[in-house]
């Protein structure tokens, strides 16, 4: 038997399957604080608790479609950052049938949302932790997982960037890595060590009440 | 109508869904080499070639338990190290149907391996990823990742373990991170940073042309 014989023959329908979903964790920075994207659910299961922009994945679509398009249904984003974190297959972790949820996590400046779906909202990562009972379904431990994902890559990547506006000062990029860590930095040690990652512009920032800070932007990839 | 009626009535069959599947990169170190565990394909489609253990996810199994299922047919292997690596959703992947692959990779030592399955053998992995055709599926995009995640991960935690036996000399340890690496370590530096995760036992080895090195033990986690 040739290999088109016996894909001519073959049946998938003999087995039961899963269903899959995408679920995306949309950070950003907002008021000094890591905040996440979530969803007050209208719907049965887990009505009115909070949940990560989810689809189930097209048949013809590939899973970073898919949660690129869960995000752009729910906050009209596009081209954003967007990196897959972690699949999650607990048996009993959707009360309808089993789901196996890919999870992504995505970051954006806080200055790009303007947020199109009623009941969408951003909350402070650390205090939703702390509500569990508000989370729906297995979200708190995708979300436990993008922050842990984040603070882990923050250090050896450029992922702070996808926070970031095109233009930017150094004590705001420096906040962002702060934020991001938990922890103070020291002022000369971050510039030195962010130096190759940025360039100058020749613009300065004006009309606050500081002096005038120099404009950077992240450095294009030459590779 | 409360969640109750509502999951009564919930029909989960009215959407088609992708079959889901668990690939197992298994590595392990023999002839000073990152080798890793491919089986010779002896069912369509793509006869012949070879491919990572793996197997369909069960309607009551979680994604773990599957990947250590797929292990535990193919080498008997049970209790090894297994981490989830990254899924595979490209739509065309499997001439079959639509089949989501959840990658794991897993670390042993070469001396706890005795294959159990006809066709089952370790091949070098630079060598094997250089014959691009003769992997079937994507097998040769997760083959990469996995050696990528390897060589990320070996630094910052304790993976390289996972390929030593119980007892060990520095120097073996040593070799397996410059395996791992892919490039030869300071023996002062390593001994330094490797001090904190080892403790020494009363034994030497013995019985060999060299002189007789401490054997060691890795230093039980107290967290």
């Amino acid at each position: 038997m040739t290999e088109e014989e016996f894909l001519a023959k073959y049946d998938s329908s003999i087995y039961e399957k899963p269903s899959v979903a995408v679920d995306v964790a949309l950070f950003t920075i907002r008021d000094g604080q890591l905040q996440i994207l979530l969803i007050r659910r209208s719907d049965h299961p887990h009505l009115g608790k909070l949940s990560l922009p989810g689809v189930f994945v097209g048949m013809e679509e590939t899973l970073d479609a898919a949660a690129a398009r869960a995000l752009q249904q729910k906050t009209g984003l596009e081209d954003i950052f967007l990196e897959q974190l972690y699949t999650w297959g607990e048996v009993q972790r959707d009360p309808r049938m089993r789901i196996i949820s890919v999870s992504y996590f995505a970051l954006v400046d806080n200055n790009r949302i303007a947020l199109t779906e009623d009941g969408a909202q951003f909350y402070p990562v650390d205090e939703i932790l702390e509500m569990a009972e508000e989370l729906a379904f297995d979200h708190h431990r995708i979300i436990t997982c993008g922050r842990e994902r984040i603070r882990t890559k923050v250090n050896w990547s450029d992922i702070a960037f996808a926070l970031m506006p095109e233009e930017f000062t150094l004590p705001q990029l420096q906040t962002v890595y702060e934020i991001l860590l938990g922890q103070k930095l020291y002022k000369a040690n971050f510039r030195k060590k962010l130096q190759e990652k940025i360039v100058e512009t020749d613009k300065m920032t004006s009309g606050d009440a500081h002096r005038p800070s120099r404009i950077y932007r992240k450095k294009t990839q030459t590779v």
